[in-house]
């Protein structure tokens, strides 16, 4: 390619060249060793090498006893056996030198190389290496049965007991160089894995198809020069005790030499091995023809080795291992030049590799036919990958949402609609629309729930019913018909079809401002008043008395006197009105009191003494155990596993423990109560309501008009939410299902109307906590690779169990009544804050408050000057400011059209900000670039934030009018700087 | 050396050696690189050279327009100019390819190299290098005028406005290449410095006597080959604004090439940028006499590069800058052999450099000479260094603490001797005796306090006195003037040289107690009763009633009858005991009722309502208010000047927002009180105590008895405190003064009996507390760098203060009153904590915790088996469990005696442990080996947790029946791999 031919340029032709052209074949178009790697490579790279497991035992002397001491270990990063600790040291990367590398590269072109060796036990294999070094003329013959002898001694590895501990063993093997048959039968070598190595528990940290590479590194006194061997066998054969693991071993490594080098030898040995575990190399390995093959493999790897300093980094510092390693596959493909151009597609390719976007409509219902064809293959696992512990945290954590979500809504709705609708049907209608939309739905983690605006157009709906005296109930029903068939219309017309407009400017502005509600009203349900003028000392003028409303005073009757009357204290001394003089007025009960139309008289009767502060301690406990325990996941304590649960039930176990310590401090907290008998609240109604008599004709066709606003405000609170669950690092592979879901919405509008049971829609905050209740992470993977986030659960049962279980909670009302209110408000303070997270727009927020040096590195911060995302993050908060106001006032019941209104804001900050950084910070709008999803979506970067891929070269083309931006970083970040190196 | 010697057997010798010998000379005893540098760094050691700071800029085209843009810059680490974003990167680690460095060998070996150059400008220089290349035949003559244009080109620094914004500038410049004189003359070169490099803020982050080296990088379109110029000019000049900040120039290297290869050029002006700041290259490129002295650098440098595997690591990841890195005096050592002994004794001493100990006694009163010989030269300093804003959030930290204690104890105190000594004793001893102290004594960051032993001796003696009728304040004088006469005894016979068996076991365990018995103070003094049977139902029941003692009931007269009689209400109604039925009783408070001997009735009596919970909130609000902002310093947050501030104030910032809290809720909280009147508690004691004439003679002799209980108890709390005060970890520079301090203890102690004030001792804690408000860090520093921990403000001006506000703490009572004691003790647990934190005692405790492979990398682990950590920190607890349980009891008076018994304990420890095991884990005691301070010492790791140096040798040989231990760690952990490679 064009670069190499440069660089050949660069470097004079001259005497001084052949320095190091030997080693780097920089200076021809393409270099020997990467045209031999190509061709062993590309012979049949179709069949994968396995995964190599590497060993490094070095030879340890305790007085003439010798054996072999496992010193580290490669799955695929280096754990060494720490020297005094008996333990293994964290994985970290290997930290070579650069010396070692080379004395290996000697190491391999003079010693002994021995490719498919048959070889079955590992006495077969030393004859085999030994005499090959003789007939080589590397050793003298003398020297045949010492270095056998050495080579075939106990292997000791680190889960075992010190050499010194199993005396026993030490008096029999009494050492006798000669005696070669007796040091072999002392040996633990045999074909079968021994128990110590079956019952190793590391081996599940192993791929199942795993290798052994062993590398063996020992000083012994009768060498003047280094024995080297590089054997790779035929077949991959475990040999008895040689490996930690019962792992078949394909590779040996074996440097023994004179006294004096250990470090050095050392040093080569985990060079060898950390070549050994490199995918590249060990491919090479696997399929090298000759020793000059293998020397290929080394110069590649330094090829690409990073080189740090040794006045910028200490060496002794073991270095984390990354979150994510660039993949190997990218360095062969480097090799292959020919492929370049289809390996860089396939990087283009890969950002956007899972994007399963909604296609564009072609005919009438098209795009619900395209959902339900998309959502039936998937109609088993969708029940099959519900069974997992994480789902009982999910549904239980869910469950407690939605039910004090609809007590909540309920009590409200009920004050609204004086009672048309309350608690009961707020129960009802939760568990019936969820049930149905999580079975048949498109996107089943979406949660439906009621929401604020559907609250507030009931309350105006009801109030202009009463003062036109028309009959509520009937109308309602009449919008929820005419709304459920504009929904249909939108779903046959693929309305939804909107939400390319939709991008995370929307998006992110509107789950913010649910998010905020969320918190708001949780930290608002929390004021309680406080007795602030109590002085201890005034305690005995502290009381609270009920007076007669006739203001007479009360009988000073002894307080014996009325509870010796018959009447049970709950019916009350309440006879009638003629008795009234007869009523001890100061032993009646604050609610008797007020019944009874008494008047309570003193300094002490609004107040309920530690109420505000208990609610206060449980909401704010609550909030910060289930942080805590959240965070607790990735702390150091305990096991992994149980750290792992204890993260699933952070909220469960927050709520129980405080719970607990309500119920043990037993203080009049408010308390979760559910109806416990299944009647509509307003007993004047039933469960069913019939479409005609009550109103006039014109009503029902009038009511298309509310019904409007009613499907603007569905419509959109339900696919921006569906949007925001389907957002790309959630990495969903089941497919989105936007018109499907507005269907059984839409439905389920009309079926809730017949039941005068409450609208439901999706619930931003609640199933943005579904998703993250149910991430899955992959398990086991080698020592020091980070789990990687595989994807969400998707499935219906946990909804499903959600709501059915909402549904019986009238028959769990003796457990629910030790819940405290202020617990389930710090829950919703929780999810509130949770949903906050990770959104970028937050992020932004906090950059405000950052001074320039210490800001985090977002690669759109690298990309865009920072006034101009500053800007773009005013815009925003200022957008928010504005709907934060007008959901505060009447204007509320417009708010579908506010967010109409962002999408239009956003739409006109194309004449403000350039493309370029949209794309950094938002997606490109479709007009624009219709490959949106294509180039602008974004993906999760390493500290979880998401950062875009880079925009397609096409939207640097439309910028030209730019300052002219010589960014190399156009190139997509997944594309090693490797390339520009062949 | 042996090393070398041996590798040159390893690379057996054949055709193959010469591949990298001439890179890597290794296959001679002493490569003509080393031998090359030795030779020119060994000339003039002595004379240092300057640091350097190199800027990068790169040649950026505009249509035919050109200038050159800053691109990256280092001080010691890599900052960068983002692409887009127009920001600095954060300062990071050069992350190389070993490809570049390379090429920059082969740049240097064919480029121009001029030394020496004699220039006062940059066109006189860019002349210079243009002839030089001329002359060399490596470009043409007719491209003189071309490069010297490009080379002339404007410099754009990143803190100026981009490019296209100037437009004025543009359109005056319009290009002409040809005509050279007048591109230079629109050329911004000029001899003094600008004012945008004046003003340029990072300057501060450059060292003073600092140089700049200039890296010019550039494709341009007329070049056929590379055009490489390596400058180092004969005196640092400044070149106009060739370099963003007004540091003369030094260093230039040129490259220039054909278009195509920009990255690769790029790359390798990282290379040099990145060899210019290393310690040792610069020193090269200051000396080199010719090319060849830059090569020998280049692979000396290559030499000790730290290589990544590029399949373990992601070159795109930004590696922070390390804490610390290994000096280059370390690779300069190496180079000359025959003084590597010496280095290595030096680091040796590197470990125990500071040690300062206490001289073993030799004469009468000797230690106490010497700590004065000591102290004197420090007087000026004690003071002078006291002025700095730290100090005033000391002092205040300091003096809340110390006020809570003196109120705290001198409540407890007046209990216990029936006001003999009481709050006001405590307060002004208090004064009185740290006063003098912080004045007078060795170790002035040392806080006298009150503690519990002194505490409990007092009670049991004033009983005694009681139960014997004996004077209990003549008695007291007695012992305190014995105690005092034991103190010098023991200080005139340098009996404080035990301090050398106290150990970090010893000493540990002494702290964790006390900070377990701060901690738990302060959460019992939490305890108020919570009213949890209220029910907000039945308020109307709830009353407190003061009824009279004859059971007689109340007047019922009307509230306004007692209102109306003459006497003030503070005067109470109570006349006389004839009048005693005249009484309202209904009517009193609470207070006055008990005064009068009434009963109060009622369920509501005892609670004072949100009392509880607001002290509760109180209490741990503080508390964690003070540990978060502690944690804020660090956080991303604001400039480093606020956050320090906040970091440094947060207990007082936590403490004035839980006070307004306080104040805003109103609540009837327990406040701080402090005396308002200077007089004795006790009405009929004077403030001198006179030494005769109330006891038998008798008691004037056995006082001696108890006295000398007294004098252990101060002896080992005093001692032991200033242990811990004097551990290496605080680098404290002044020098111990264990002698003095107990001088001035006794001394005090005699004061204190006449005065009949309470005896002081060191406070553990608030000393602690009291030194890590005082730690300093080093500023300014390379970006990147990681601030040091210098030591201590070591002087006695804040202890002076903080005991002097005590002494007038009697008039602050108006402002003091509105502290809650809640907020105080919230304070206490904060300090018990903190003084636990960062003890290696309490890091093993959490080891227990935690499954092997997260546990933290600390040394100790690396080098003792896990199971005999596990065992000594068990043995620790067990200790402490013990002395726990013995202080809870009476037996609590001999105190002193179990820290005794906690030094017995360790010496025992001596027979199940081996001596390595144990100078990792604690010190060597004194017997074993005289050398413990050089040896045992400890020294702070990384991550601030103390790891030991490794011990001696010597311990090894000590210790042959431990395992045999290949442990090549033995080598001092600073010194590096690298002495192994010559």
């Amino acid at each position: 390619r064009e670069l190499t031919q440069d660089q050949s340029k660069l470097g004079p032709s001259g005497e001084e060249r052949h320095t190091y052209s030997l080693v780097f074949e920089l200076h021809f178009p393409v270099s020997p060793a990467a045209e031999r790697l190509r061709y062993i490579l590309g012979e049949d790279d179709d069949l994968p090498t396995p995964t190599l497991f590497t060993e490094m035992d070095t030879l340890q002397h305790d007085g003439d006893d010798m054996e072999w001491k496992e010193s580290a270990r490669w799955v695929k990063f280096e754990e060494k056996v720490e020297e005094g600790g008996e333990r293994w040291s964290k994985p970290h990367v290997s930290t070579l030198t650069l010396h070692s590398l080379f004395e290996l590269r000697t190491c391999i072109q003079t010693g002994s190389v021995l490719l498919d060796l048959e070889g079955y036990s590992l006495p077969e294999i030393v004859d085999d290496i030994v005499d090959r070094q003789v007939a080589d003329g590397l050793i003298g013959p003398e020297l045949r049965e010492k270095v056998s002898f050495v080579l075939l001694r106990k292997h000791r590895h680190q889960h075992k007991k010190p050499m010194h501990r199993s005396l026993a063993d030490m008096g029999k093997s009494n050492n006798c160089p000669a005696n070669h048959a007796q040091s072999r039968s002392m040996n633990d070598i045999s074909d079968t894995p021994s128990t110590d190595q079956l019952k190793n528990k590391f081996m599940k940290k192993i791929p199942r198809d795993a290798e052994a590479s062993n590398v063996l590194i020992g000083e012994v006194d009768f060498l003047d020069k280094p024995f080297v061997a590089f054997v790779r066998l035929a077949q991959a054969t475990t040999l008895g005790g040689l490996t930690e693991v019962p792992v078949p071993t394909r590779f040996l490594f074996v440097l023994l030499g004179p006294h004096g080098k250990g470090k050095s030898y050392n040093e080569i040995g985990r060079a060898i091995a950390t070549l050994m575990v490199d995918d590249l190399f060990s491919d090479v390995a696997y399929k090298a023809r000759d020793r000059d093959d293998l020397i290929a493999g080394i110069d590649e790897f330094l090829d690409e080795v990073i080189v740090l300093p040794p006045g910028e980094w200490d060496p002794k510092i073991r270095i984390e291992p990354p979150k994510k390693v660039p993949s190997a596959d990218m360095r062969k493909s480097v090799l292959n030049l020919n492929e370049l151009g289809q390996v860089n597609g396939a990087v283009g390719g890969a950002g956007g590799g899972e994007d399963e976007e909604m296609p564009a409509p072609h005919e009438f219902c098209g795009g619900l036919w395209l959902d339900i064809k998309r959502k039936v293959p998937w109609i088993l696992s969708d029940f099959s990958q519900g069974f997992h512990i994480q789902s009982i945290s999910a549904v239980l954590f869910i469950y407690l949402g939605c039910i004090t979500n609809a007590i909540t809504f309920g009590g409200l709705l009920g004050d609204a609609t004086d009672n048309y609708q309350g608690v009961m049907e707020s129960f009802l209608g939760t568990a019936l629309a969820g049930t149905v939309f999580c079975l048949l739905g498109g996107q089943p983690l979406i949660i439906l729930s009621s929401t604020g605006p559907i609250l507030i157009f009931e309350k105006l709906l009801y109030e202009f019913c009463k003062s036109n005296t028309i009959d509520y109930m009937e109308l309602r029903l009449w919008i929820g018909l005419h709304s459920c068939l504009q929904c249909l219309i939108l779903v046959a017309t693929d309305a939804s079809y909107i939400i390319k407009y939709i991008t995370r400017f929307t998006e992110e502005g509107f789950s913010s401002l649910i998010s905020f509600i969320f918190i708001s009203d949780a930290i608002k349900k929390m004021y309680y008043p406080i007795n602030r003028g109590f002085k201890p000392d005034y305690v005995t003028s502290y009381k609270c008395e009920c007076i007669a409303p006739d203001q007479g005073e009360p009988f000073s009757s002894s307080p014996s006197s009325f509870s010796s009357t018959p009447s049970p204290s709950s019916f009350s001394p309440f006879y009638s009105p003629s008795s009234f003089n007869c009523l001890d007025w100061s032993q009646l009960s604050k609610k008797e009191c007020v019944k009874y139309g008494g008047a309570l008289l003193g300094n002490t009767c609004k107040y309920v003494p530690d109420l505000a502060l208990m609610s206060f301690i449980l909401f704010f406990g609550t909030y910060s155990m289930t942080v805590s325990l959240k965070k607790f996941k990735t702390s150091r304590y305990f096991p992994t596993m149980c750290r792992s649960l204890i993260g699933e039930f952070s909220i469960i176990i927050s709520i129980l423990v405080f719970c607990g310590i309500d119920y043990l401090l037993g203080l009049e907290t408010p308390k979760l109560h559910v109806p416990t008998e299944i009647k509509p609240t307003r007993p004047d109604r039933g469960w069913l309501v019939m479409p005609f008599g009550k109103n006039p004709w014109w009503v029902y066709v009038a009511s298309a008009v509310p019904a409007l606003l009613v499907t603007i405000l569905i419509f959109m609170d339900q696919q921006i939410s569906a949007v925001i669950v389907n957002r790309k690092e959630n990495k969903l592979k089941k497919g989105c299902g936007y018109h499907l879901d507005l269907f059984w919405v839409g439905i389920l509008m009309a079926v809730c109307s017949f039941l005068g049971l409450p609208w439901y829609v999706a619930a931003t905050v609640i199933s943005i906590a579904h998703i993250d209740s149910l991430k899955m992470e992959s398990e086991s993977s080698a020592p020091g690779e980070q789990p990687q986030f595989l994807g969400v659960r998707e499935q219906r049962l946990t909804g499903i169990l959600v709501f059915v279980l909402n549904g019986v909670s009238i028959f769990l009302a003796p457990v629910l009544q030790y819940i405290p209110m202020p617990v389930l408000y710090g829950v919703f303070l929780y999810m509130g804050v949770a949903s906050l997270a990770g959104i970028q727009f937050w992020e932004r927020i906090k950059l405000y408050l950052m001074p320039a040096k210490h800001q985090p590195d977002f690669s759109f911060l690298r990309h865009v000057p920072l006034r101009r995302v500053h800007l773009f993050t005013l815009v925003q908060i200022i957008c928010l400011a504005v709907l934060w106001i007008l959901k505060s006032t009447v204007a509320a019941i417009i708010f579908p059209v506010m967010i109409l209104g962002l999408m239009v804001v956003r739409k006109m900050m194309d004449l403000i900000f350039s493309q370029h950084d949209l794309a950094w910070l938002d997606d490109i709008l479709p007009e624009k670039d219709k490959k949106k999803e294509k180039g602008g979506k974004k993906k999760k970067d390493n500290k979880k934030t998401k950062t875009p891929l880079s925009p397609p070269v096409k939207i640097l083309m439309d910028t030209i009018d730019l300052p002219k931006d010589p960014d190399p970083s156009v190139t997509p970040p997944t594309q090693p700087p490797v390339s520009d190196w062949e």
